[in-house]
C-alpha cells in the first residue's frame, strides 16, 4: 500500500476515481477504450482532451492516491478494480449498456467496505429497490422478498435509502442473508445519517460499496450513477413501490438496458406509490411478482440454464448465452490454450473469460489441463 | 309468432335451445356443421346420434316452441338467432374457439329481454367480471371502470352476480351508459334474487340475455357456458378481482381463446381476491390496467385501425385484420358481387361479411352499387 508497491494501473484508476464524477460517460468510455494509464496520460498532456482536462485540472493537481488508500484503509475500505479477481462479472455489461441521463460505462473502480470478497458477496444477487416514501404495505412486501432471498442465500443489493431499500436490507439481514448497500456518497459516509447503524451492520455481515471516492457527498448525478451499479450487480431488479417519477424507475431502466430480469410488485391502483410499478408492468417491461417466491422463480438459479439435471448438457451450444458461445468458439479443439489467449481471441475481459471457462467446464464443453483449456469432443458430434 | 308463421330454421333453433344444455359442444358443433334443421332431424331419426338422442329424448318429446315463444313474449323476452340481423358479430368467434370444461361453440340462439337491438347494445362492449366476494377496493375499481365505459358509450357486459359484476353494471348505469347482463338461468328469472330490481332496471335501459331457455335454473355447467357468451360479446374482458379458483378466470380463458384483449386490475399482493388477477398478469396473458382510462386505451376505438386520420387508408391491406383481408380478397375487381356470394367465397357467415364490407367501404377498399360490391382501384396500385 506504499507509493513504491502500488501497481501503475491501480494507481491510475485511483486517481481517475478521485478526480472523475461517477459514471461520467466521457471518462468511463475512454478508460474502456484506452485503459486507465493512457487516459490519465492523455488528460495530463493531450490537447484533444482539453475540455475534460480543464474540468478536472484542479482535482488532478490535488489527487494523492496513496493518501486516499491510507485514509480508506483506516475506515475499513479497500479499492477494487477490474484487474482484481473479485471484480464481479455483472459490472462487465455496463461497458455496453446505453448511457442514461448522461451517466454510464464501467466504473473505474469501486470502494468496498466489509470483509467479503466482492464477487462472492454479489453472486446470484437480486436488486430490490423502491420509493423512499414507501407505505407500510410496500415496506412489508420488500421485507418479505429480502427475507426469502436471504433465506435462499441470494444476496440482496439495494441503496440503503429510507423506505423500500431499508426494508429489503433488513429483510435479508433478518434471514441471516447477505446484503450489499451501494451508496451515492463515499463508502465511509452514512447517507441517510439515520441509517449509520444499519450501514455499520451491513458492512459487518455484507458489504457497503460506492463508485464515489471516500469523503464524497451524495449528489443528484451520483444517485443516477449509483443506480446503474445496483442494476448491474443484480441478476434481476425488483421495484417494490415507485411513484411515477421515482428514482427506482431509473434503476429499472438500467436493469432493462442490461437485459436483467425486471420485476415489479403491484399494489392498490389507488396508491400513488404503486403507479410507477404498474406502468412498468403494463408496458410489459416488468414482470409482475407478488412474493419472494415469485422473484426466485423469475431469476432462476444461477447457471441452471447451462447444465441439465444429470450433469450433462441437454442441448449443447444452443442453450449457451452469447458470451459463453463466443468463448467456446475461441477455445481450440486439438491443442489447448491459456485463458489469457482465449480472452484475446474472444475479445472479452480475462476475468470474465475465466469465469465463463469454469461454467463451460461444469457444463462439459471444455476441459482444463494445468493452466490450459481445450474443447471436449461432443458426444453428439457437435 | 303463431305456429303457421314460424320459420322452420327458427323453429328448429327454438327446439334445440329448449332441449340442449347451453354450450353442449356436441350439439353446438353439429349445428355449426349441419345447420339446425338437419341436426333436429338427425336427433329424431339418425342412429349415429343415438347417445345424444337418448339423452334428449324426454325433452324433445315435451318441446313446444310456439308455447315457449308465447310465454317468453309475456315476460318481454324474444328469441334471437344467427339468421337475425341483430345477431352480434362477436358470437361468430365462438364457433372456432377451443372447448373449455366441456362447454363451447356458437349458441343456437339467445333469449333477449329489453328493447335495444342486440348487436347495437353490444357494439364496442367491454366485459367486466370478477369475484362475487369482492372487497370494497375491487368493487370501487369495477364501478370506476363501468362508469368510464358508460360515459364513453361503450357497453359494459357482465354477469349480474354479487360483487364485481354488480359494481360494474351499476357504474355503467350511473353514467347513463348501456349495460348487458348475461345470465346462467333463463332471462325471465332473477339470479341472484336480491338483484331482481337491478335486472329489471338493466332490462329497461340495456339488455338481460341468456342462452338458457326461459324458466331454466342456474347450474354449474350453465355458468361455465354463460361465461363464454360474456367473453365473446366483449371486445375485451377486464378481470377486477378473482381468487385463484374464481369463475372470472374461466371468462378470462374464453377471452384469451378468442384473442380478445384480456385485462386485469392489480391489487394488494396480500389480498386473496387479487391472486387470480396477478397470476393472469404475471403469465403475460393479461394486460395490467388501473382505471377505465387504461381499459379504453387497451381496447382502442372500434375500426380505428382501419382508417387513418384523413379518412384514407394509410397502409392499404397491410393494416387489415385477417377476416377483413379474406373478405377483401373475395370481392371482385372488375365485376360486382352480392354480399351473400362474397360470404360464400370467403367462407364466412353472411352477417359478419356484411359488417366487414361496410368497414372496408369506410376504409375506401370497396364500394357498393345497389346490393353489389366491388373493389376500389387503389391509388397506390394495390
Amino acid at each position: 500500500m506504499t507509493g513504491r508497491s502500488l501497481d501503475p494501473v491501480r494507481r491510475a484508476r485511483l486517481v481517475l476515481s478521485r478526480i472523475g464524477e461517477p459514471g461520467d460517460p466521457r471518462l468511463t468510455g475512454l478508460v474502456s477504450e484506452l485503459g486507465p494509464l493512457a487516459v490519465l496520460d492523455s488528460l495530463r498532456s493531450q490537447p484533444e482532451q482539453v475540455d475534460l482536462r480543464e474540468a478536472l485540472a484542479d482535482r488532478l493537481a490535488a489527487a494523492d492516491p496513496e493518501a486516499d488508500l491510507r485514509r480508506a484503509a483506516r475506515a475499513g475500505i479497500r479499492f477494487v478494480t477490474p484487474e482484481d479477481d473479485e471484480w464481479p462479472d455483472g459490472l462487465v455489461d455496463l461497458a455496453h449498456a446505453p448511457v442514461l441521463h448522461e451517466r454510464g460505462g464501467s466504473p473505474v473502480g469501486l470502494w468496498v467496505r466489509g470483509r467479503l470478497r466482492l464477487d462472492e458477496a454479489v453472486a446470484g444477487a437480486v436488486a430490490v429497490v423502491g420509493s423512499r416514501s414507501a407505505t407500510t404495505y410496500g415496506a412489508d412486501a420488500a421485507a418479505e422478498i429480502g427475507s426469502v432471498l436471504g433465506d435462499r442465500r441470494r444476496p440482496v443489493v439495494s441503496g440503503a435509502a429510507f423506505g423500500i431499500d431499508q426494508a429489503a436490507h433488513r429483510g435479508a439481514l433478518a434471514a441471516r442473508g447477505i446484503t450489499v448497500a451501494v451508496l451515492a456518497c463515499g463508502a465511509d459516509r452514512a447517507y441517510p445519517s439515520a441509517h449509520a447503524a444499519l450501514l455499520d451492520y451491513i458492512a459487518d455481515v455484507g458489504l457497503v460499496i460506492s463508485e464515489a471516492a471516500p469523503g464524497c457527498s451524495p449528489t443528484r448525478v451520483r444517485f443516477l450513477a449509483r443506480n446503474r451499479i445496483i442494476a448491474a450487480l443484480g441478476a434481476g431488479t425488483v421495484v417494490v413501490e415507485a411513484a411515477t417519477r421515482s428514482g427506482a424507475l431509473n434503476t429499472a431502466q438500467w436493469a432493462a438496458g442490461m437485459s436483467r430480469v425486471l420485476m415489479g410488485v403491484p399494489g392498490p391502483v389507488t396508491s400513488a406509490q404503486s403507479e410507477g410499478v404498474h406502468r412498468l408492468i403494463r408496458s410489459r417491461d416488468g414482470l409482475l411478482v407478488t412474493s419472494g417466491r415469485d422473484v426466485l422463480e423469475a431469476v432462476g438459479s444461477a447457471g441452471e440454464h447451462l447444465v441439465s439435471q444429470d450433469g450433462l448438457p441437454s442441448r449443447p451450444r444452443d442453450r449457451l448465452g452469447f458470451e459463453h458461445r463466443v468463448v467456446l468458439e475461441a477455445v481450440p479443439r486439438r491443442s489447448a490454450a491459456t485463458s489469457r489467449s482465449i480472452a484475446r481471441a474472444a475479445g472479452l475481459a480475462p476475468a470474465r473469460v475465466t469465469t465463463i471457462l469454469e461454467d463451460l467446464s461444469r457444463g462439459g464443453f471444455v476441459e482444463r489441463s494445468r493452466d490450459r483449456w481445450r474443447q471436449v469432443a461432443s458426444v453428439l458430434g457437435g
